[in-house]
């Protein structure tokens, strides 16, 4: 029998973590009720207002005060609490990564669950109308054959204070990566989501070449798939102002979303019909401009948080099931690979080369971490996610 | 002395030729009088308009009629019928590329020649002022120290009849290479032109992807320079509508070029000090959005021309000398080596290995040609050339 209400308890009480708590506390998430939370340090305890506190997730976990969990803490404890949770019974909504390295996201989604346990991941810039609009028109074939796709997503700025926030920021032991694992893994989930997994990549993946860290903060990769489409992905915490541009070749023409702008240049003519069949040699097919309207970027965390909830209470369909959140943290594994051997790396990886790879990072890491409280804000990063 | 008016020459009546008999003989071009043609087919013999007309290079360089020429004829032979005018004392321009792969512009370079005898090559795009406007900004320090740079050209959409039109086009033993040799040789020579050499190529060279031909019409690439500042580089002939947006990131804010949009986003403080600086995370500087004005693309191969017989006549320095000709070439190589191997190609490349390559494609090759009569006309490529 279904429950009427989930009984959620938010484990980790960072950045993220209190923004959870602050979005299930002001009602914004129906049928959802927190009703626990954890952190490693105890002074997060007031984060709670009064909710019961745990400094250790096993006992929030075994308290017998919530059905679900959000775990929001660093990334490399994702798997062995995300396995306790499981094991407990419990529903999970983990934050992005779903883990580190593929291994350990053999091994979360390797735990035996019941059919009614919901296991979902923090992909919130899946509830993005624009990427949804996108991947609809991809789908639908409405671009025809897909020939080509870039995206250069650069506006991930973060500076040295905000790495300077905590101890475990852009390590290797500490968060296992950088720009790739914590910022672009959304758009790699994305172009995952809507373009398919690539067969081979190839990345040069520069390792702190804007800040202070020992991980990478500016990426450029090349993605080829079996039918011949390539791709292009850029990426970077460390350029200002940065880029957003995404573009989709196809046989019917050029979809671009830039910012706020989302265009398809339609041929009336499909290209491929073109390039056979006219007597020119220099002209392209006539275009009509289309201009899509979509009005925002979506409930992105909260709709994430709704669609969890949504599934434990009534089977919704989930939007991330956790399943799908290996996918981009194989191809974040596959371009550090690719980036440390100077070579193409082709899909599937084997997840204990690349597991033994980052071992090997930590192990020969010389790296001397500074630390300082940050005082500043969260700027639009909350609000807009994705533009 | 100086003579007061050059007798040019021109070999090779194909498209590029055709036109520069028409700039020339339509006195646009001052102190350059067109004394002989040449071309091994007969029945362009016309296109002189009664003027001397060769069959052989070699009759009209030994002529006596002329004291330059221009090298309008299929890749290849630009070296021998290029040396062959350097020996003869003639003053050479020599339509892009300089010469098909590497080897063959030592050779061409190396040629003995009078100091007087000027030497230069069709780089016409160095006419435009965007470019010039995008060269002078980097040089200058306007952008500060440079990042990323970004440049995709796919806006030299060719249809089959293109390819169709003549028997040597896109074959390895007939032209040599594909988009990056014949259009895209432009846009690689701007961007050594702009940015200096990388140090280290990755490409993916899609051959015969959307045309009956057996070189290549796609490529993504990655460029590395010694300082980490990292460029991509995505080109085609086969999509619609095409793409020309170069994007330059420096410490200073972010240069775009859009068809014929150049703006600029200056940060007010460096990116670089910001980073260090700032007790905010997530926010970048703040910028002022300079949209800057150029009037047209320059006079592009009129240019050129004026340029060499200035340069003989009142030794005017030259905008693209024939020394310069190699990088581009040298670049191409490398991308299509890079390519051919799956690896990365550290530059400066061995010319004999890419000799060796290319004599290898050729001598694979089962490719069959087909050659149709071109009823088509030049759409407005003449007139944008790099928009």
């Amino acid at each position: 029998m279904k429950p009427e209400v989930v009984r959620l308890g938010i484990i980790g009480l960072g950045n993220m973590g209190r923004h959870h708590v602050d979005t299930v506390l002001n009602d914004r998430v129906p049928g959802c009720e927190l009703t626990a939370v954890c952190d490693s340090n105890p002074v997060k305890q007031s984060v709670g207002k009064g909710l019961p506190f745990y400094t250790r997730s096993s006992d929030l976990i075994r308290s017998g005060k919530v059905d679900a969990v959000l775990i929001a803490t660093p990334h490399y404890s994702h798997t062995p609490i995300g396995i306790e949770a499981l094991e407990a019974g419990l529903h999970v909504l983990v934050e992005k990564p779903l883990s580190v390295h593929k291994a350990d996201c053999l091994r979360l989604l390797a735990t035996p669950r019941q059919k009614s346990q919901v296991f979902a991941v923090m992909l919130n810039q899946r509830t993005d109308p624009y990427y949804q609009t996108i991947r609809r028109m991809v789908q639908d074939g409405e671009l025809g054959r897909i020939h080509r796709i870039h995206w250069t997503i650069t506006d991930w700025f973060r500076s040295q204070a905000y790495y300077d926030s905590s101890s475990w920021r852009a390590t290797w032991e500490g968060e296992g990566g950088g720009v790739l694992l914590n910022q672009s893994v959304h758009n790699l989930d994305l172009f995952q989501w809507i373009f398919g997994m690539p067969h081979k990549v190839h990345a040069v993946c520069s390792l702190a070449r804007y800040h202070y860290i020992e991980v990478e903060d500016e990426v450029s990769a090349i993605f080829q798939y079996y039918d011949g489409t390539t791709a292009t992905f850029i990426t970077s915490t460390g350029e200002a102002p940065g880029v957003n541009r995404l573009e989709v070749i196809g046989d019917m023409g050029r979809l671009v979303k830039e910012g706020n702008r989302l265009s398809f240049h339609r041929n009336q003519v499909s290209s491929s019909d073109y390039i056979r069949s006219t007597p020119e040699g220099y002209l392209t097919p006539p275009v009509e401009i289309r201009n899509i309207d979509i009005p925002d970027h979506g409930e992105q965390h909260t709709g994430i948080i709704k669609n969890f909830v949504g599934a434990i209470l009534r089977d919704d369909k989930l939007l991330s099931p956790a399943n799908d959140g290996i996918h981009a943290v194989e191809l974040i594994n596959a371009m550090i690979l690719s980036s440390m051997h100077q070579s193409i790396v082709e899909l599937p990886i084997q997840a204990a080369v690349y597991e033994k790879t980052l071992q090997n990072l930590i192990f020969n890491s010389h790296f001397h971490k500074t630390v300082s409280p940050y005082q500043g804000g969260f700027g639009n990063y909350l609000q807009k996610s994705s533009t």
